[in-house]
Order: C-alpha cells, then sequence, then structure tokens
C-alpha cells in the first residue's frame, strides 16, 4: 500500500513518525504484508488548508486531525477493510490522535499496478508474492 | 468525497478557502450530499511544481491553475459528472479563478471505502445514509 | 495523466524540473499522448516524511527517493504498463536517479473522469479524442 497522511503543521518529527508508524503497524497486523512494504508521504499543511468536518455523523474534530488516504491493490472484502479501519483508529489512538481525528479513505488498484523499483512490476514479474487476501 | 486541491503558493488564506468553498458549493449543489461533509485538503507549491499544459485545447494557463483532484465513491453518471465539473468552474470562476486555470481529475472508489472516524465505516455500519445518486 | 512527484526538500528547481520531464517523456513515448498533455504536482517533504522500504526486495534506498503516482484513465494492457514503468525508471535514471529510488504506483479511472479546463469533460464532449490504447 501506498499512505498519504496529510496533518496540520505543528507535530514534531517524532510525533508524526509515530502516527506512521501507528498506521503501517495496522496495516501489517490485519493485511499481513511484509514488514518492509512500507510507503508513507506525509505533508504537512497550514492552518486552514485541511478541512474535516463531521459528514453529518454530529462530532467535532481538533486542529489535529489525521487525513488518511490508503492505496492498495482490491480484492480485500469489506470485512477486512472494516477491520484495518478499526485497527488504524486504534493504533493512532495510543499514538495519541483521538478516534474523532482520524479521516480514512482508500482507492484500490491492481497488483499491476505498482513498481517498487527499477521500473520493475514486481508482482507480475513474480519478483515479489502478491500479497494473500 | 475527498478533494486534493493544488496550487502555486500565493494566494491569501481568504483566497484559498474561497476556492475550497466553491468547489464544495459546486458537490453540494450537484450531488446533494449533507453540508457538513467536507474534506478538502489544499497544499501550496513553489513556482514550478505544478505544470499544467492544455493538452492539446489551444489556451494558455496562468500560474492561478487550481487543480482539482475529486475522490468519491463511484455510481454516478457521466452527466452527473459533467454537472459537477460545470458547477466547479462556475463557481471558481465567482471566486476568481479563470475557466483555463480549472483542472479536475476524478477517482471513484466505494461507499465501503470511507471511514469519517473512529476507524468505522459509517456507511457500512449505517451510521451515514449512502447518498443518492 | 496526472502524476504526483514526492521528493524529499533539497534537490534544485533545475533537477527537479529535470525529473518531472524524465517522467513525461516516458508517458509520451510509451503512451503516445500530446505533448501538451502534461499534468505534474510536484511535493516536497521535509526529511523523515517520505518512508520507501523495499517491500522485501532486498536493497536500500537513498534520501532521493522519487515516489511517482500516475492516474490516468483505464484500459492499457499490463504489457503496456510494464513498458511505462521501466522507461520511467531509464529516463529517471539519465536524470540522475537510481533504479532503487524510483517507486510507481499507479490508479485507472475513465476518459469522463477528467475536465482539462473550463469545466468541461472534453474526452465526452469531443473536443478530445480519447488516446489509443
Amino acid at each position: 500500500p501506498l499512505v498519504r497522511i496529510d496533518v496540520a503543521a505543528g507535530r514534531t518529527p517524532e510525533q508524526l513518525a509515530r502516527i506512521s508508524r501507528a498506521i503501517h503497524e495496522a496495516i501489517l497486523a490485519e493485511y499481513r504484508i511484509p514488514e518492509r512494504d512500507y510507503f508513507h508521504i506525509v505533508t504537512e499543511h497550514a492552518p486552514g488548508q485541511i478541512v474535516a468536518q463531521d459528514a453529518g455523523l454530529g462530532f467535532e474534530r481538533s486542529s489535529g486531525v489525521v487525513m488518511v488516504q490508503i492505496f492498495t491493490q482490491g480484492g480485500r472484502s469489506q470485512e477486512a477493510k472494516g477491520a484495518l479501519f478499526a485497527a488504524v483508529a486504534r493504533n493512532l489512538g495510543d499514538a495519541g490522535v483521538a478516534g474523532e481525528d482520524v479521516f480514512i479513505g482508500y482507492v484500490e488498484n491492481t497488483a499491476g499496478d505498482w513498481s517498487f523499483g527499477f521500473g520493475r512490476a514486481q508482482y507480475v514479474t513474480g519478483e515479489l508474492a502478491v500479497p494473500a487476501r
């Protein structure tokens, strides 16, 4: 998976690393991918540049909202995705992020849509095994 | 929907907020989502870091180009998408962005691909109604 | 295609432009799109904000890793995608980026998911021809 993490500026590098790690641990635990299948892009934003309301659910977010966008190959069940979302929020809670502040969007592609280096599609060449679903 | 808005640095926070709001109003009007289904990530870039040519259409963009990327669940018709694109450009025009400077890309996922808080997939749990199409 | 390029801060504007151009030339050569179908968003990140391990392949990346995410319409074969990935890595190599440092993710949508200006979906209106596959 490739994970984009967008947050307001203000956390320390250590806090940001902990947030990233929390999300990665959730993916490792739920999707049983290799430990080193770890691809995150963190972007910090000035105040006001992240808007994240409650979609009508009836809660307030803080300025500490963590916007998580996960790009990964399709084929996993809704149950598996739901368990991943729960694990992400649980782990982020341990890292000091409130449940209200965890936003997740998920986008699917295919195994052939990834190249981890050298311009080779390693799931297609067989250099990497496609993670079990 | 999650909307990524990428622009060159230089606008005031008020101008950026107006651009975000213009796009949100277009989505509200065309897709009839809840007012608080508002999730935008604005990123400013140094000069030269956004390249946006004309795809051969024969016009010039300014440095004020607004790159809009909309992630939302699939199922809407091309007619609905086209009406959304038109409303985005119209509203951005009212916010001072020329039609030449409106670039839109659209990526679809499913209702189960969203968690608005607490690691729950609220369209699946039933906490949120899936927007009508 | 819309291409997001995420890198650690530290390269010169000229180096960044060369990286962008290298990727664009690969797409032009492999997908035979119009020269001016050129839409890139470069984002620089502070140290530690890009995590890119090796997915278990057994190599080390440098801090010069280039994260490439390509959004484009679907319909191209895996062979075509693989040739594109190879060309991206080859051209980036000419631009001074090691093969180890080229990460590519690919996300597909449809021709009707793009508006290049004025809120019109130019592949649907017929103002632009849909690129051959």
